[in-house]
């Protein structure tokens, strides 16, 4: 096309926008936590530590400038889409955040997932995707060439949660071999559960898990930990286990799984961390939990330094900042 | 106001924002098709391909630095206002997002269009509106001083959509004189096709519509051609068009429009382009379509070349940062 | 952690982000009007005055560069949001918008604002909060570390407003002390009258109050203000006071707040503010309204230069970006 004899705009020659890195994270998509190796691991961490400290002396860096994310919701989630907002944001790259209206727009008027990622696709350089239907984010990443990183696919996966869980084992105590990790509430349906003993089987640790009876962890999971030869035991009080863990993982317990409520109430206090119960614990370990809570922490729980939920939740942003950095060939 | 001997925040004796260019679209409403000339859309098509080369190299520029832009939908469309913010961010300029919740905001407590958005123009330096009603944009603009880009005035005019239309013809395939374009669908309703048609009829071109019998092109668009004496015929089928034109443009026909159901179960698949019927076009030419599609276009032309309707996509990215740029007289 | 002997991304020696400021805002939360003192008053005026001319010269600054705001609205408010979102982006810090979807996202699940407010501060350095309860934003300043303001707590406070109304007085007169305030409308609910009011009684002002007799200014602020000696009388027509007021700051009546419609109806001409009244009054004086209004003033009066509602808007930007500076003590 003819340039009409204009001043250009822009003076092209003086720079281009190029991956520093291309290794195994470059252009790949994060979908599932099994894609991922000790290696990738030790990895992503090793770069999340350094957006830690990044964050804390500048605030915000210019390490993804010239990037675009397209944060993409299907349902609210205000902590998972802030966190990716933030996080993008803080390395200086743009987002186009599309959490509402999604449902009455263009899906209204019946166009595909696929469609409409791939429309999303011509104006970024990478999707950060939430959608309700497993197997969502998998799906879209067949067909668009941007990488898509799953921010949960319903009760499929939601990586990121998992990595940052992990990450919060090794920032808070320093190492992950060799620790008793207790997770405690809905292991049937807690999919956050599910995703961490995944990446914790890569490891050298002991898992216990406390739970009513009816919301155990599901056969395939505790055949595998059990092929694995895992040290894997389970308790129904988690009083039994308190004394002699590094990390209690606290998960909700929704009234709803439950068909008698009488049932619900008469268990419901042995899943409860009270200070009392904190009294039990060894002096140098962690509570985390996936947040939201509603009652299975008290409060005054959240004076204890052992209380590490909300660091949990920095945690997160580090390692989203990491993973985007990662995908885009900038870390 | 007095300073109280502090030390001033800014040393703003040393930068003034100011227009690099005072050209016919400098602080101008960009309303309706109408108003552009042949030499207009030269000049935005000019830097819109500067806007694209730019985003291929640097992904973002400062060009809008110290400006924002006021997104104001009424109505959800996910398509459209991702691509004004992601316009507008790639330039540097700050994006102030007012997509959901308007409808419970201030509208509801009575405001009017008018009074909400010269509210808004005191946070910006220019306002992009979607609002369902027809003239409501041009309505605005006449009380606003900032410049305004209709994103959508119900079934009124969207003219950023017929502009990347345009644009896609030209960057596709070189020029616009001399082309048969095909347009395909519901041409009574279609707003896309009349603001599209519009364009046309300032070039050399061929136009050849197809349609259902009740959705034909509306009289008095018809007659216009007529007057202009340009080349149009009208057909049923578009296997009647499909081994000569060097545009398709594909358009969604609703079920609603029919009276009978089984009336639309009859014709829709003489609107429907397949693979098929792809073996019968020519080697260089183009689909093109608005999206979203619901079933018009198989999923499996996506795959050929002449598969224009994403790059379609991204072609409105680059024309909506000419037009931000040109409205802001930095471009 | 151990580096991996990985390039590292980030060259920490070079830079570290610090405070400007440690002044008496710096940290501090912005809860209610009762907390500033008239020199607080006259800082965040001067430095307001100092945005109002850096926007007009270079539209955006990087003052808060590294800086990320968390604008949380419980309950859509336009206007409201969309300031501090322009205020925190024309300083160059991030903003992660929450205005939607909230309620039905952590919240449903149960979470505690306070949860919620503790959760999003591992993001962000300064929170703004709108929520329906009376309360919230002290609430929430108590757990939550970062600064917190408060964009309007129901029937409570909304302190930004206040300030920009006195901010508005000040920079359209020139001073404060000396002058005649008439307010109008709904004084009895206005929560803008009573902030308003509140600021005024720091200064030498006479206080003029129109209002229908159900509507009166509530039995403890009027005994406050008599208290304090300050000259203040009431009356129930506009006319009563237009020819000597130098403000007239109109609040909307709504019809909800009458048992008998038909009262409404008798009443509410005399609170209307038409071009006729505005001849009776001084040629130096404003116009304020905290919008948006559904007719209390007439359309017609918008042009005369007395009209000071839509200027009053964009003081709001400056309050709240001199804000959002001063409590990150960069200001």
């Amino acid at each position: 096309m003819e340039n009409m004899g204009l001043q250009p705009l822009f003076n092209l020659d003086s720079f281009e926008r190029k991956p520093l890195f291309t290794n195994g994270f470059y252009q790949k998509d994060i979908i599932s936590v099994s894609q991922f190796s000790k290696n990738d691991l030790d990895y992503i961490f090793t770069r999340a530590n350094e957006m830690l400290e990044m964050s804390q002396r500048w605030g915000t860096s210019d390490l993804l400038k010239g990037y675009t994310l397209a944060c993409v919701f299907y349902e609210p989630s205000t902590r998972t889409s802030s966190s990716f907002i933030a996080a993008m944001e803080r390395l200086g790259g743009k987002v186009i955040p599309i959490t509402e209206g999604i449902q009455y727009s263009s899906v209204s008027k019946g166009e595909s997932l696929i469609d409409s990622m791939i429309t999303l696709e011509q104006y970024c350089d990478v999707i950060v995707l939430r959608h309700p239907e497993v197997g969502s984010s998998a799906a879209a990443a067949k067909y668009v060439k941007v990488p898509i990183i799953n921010a949960g696919d319903g009760a499929g996966e939601h990586p990121t949660q998992a990595l940052l869980d992990l990450f919060t084992i090794r920032r808070e105590l320093g190492q992950i071999d060799g620790l008793r990790i207790g997770m405690v509430g809905d292991l049937r349906y807690g999919r956050t559960v599910h995703s961490l003993t995944k990446l914790l089987s890569l490891y050298d640790v002991s898992l216990r898990y406390v739970s009513p009876d009816t919301l155990r962890l599901p056969l395939d999971l505790m055949n595998y930990l059990i092929d694995m030869k895992m040290d894997v035991r389970e308790f129904s009080k988690v009083e039994d286990v308190i004394s002699n863990v590094d990390v209690l993982y606290v998960t909700r317990i929704q009234k709803e799984r439950f068909v008698d409520l009488s049932q619900y109430e008469e268990v419901k206090d042995c899943f409860l961390i009270s200070t009392e119960l904190m009294e039990k614990a060894k002096e140098k370990m962690i509570v985390m939990h996936p947040l939201p809570r509603v009652g299975e922490i008290e409060y005054k729980v959240d004076k204890d330094p052992r209380a590490a939920y909300f660091r949990q939740v920095q945690n997160g942003l580090y390692i989203r900042m990491a993973l985007l950095a990662a995908v885009l060939g900038r870390a």
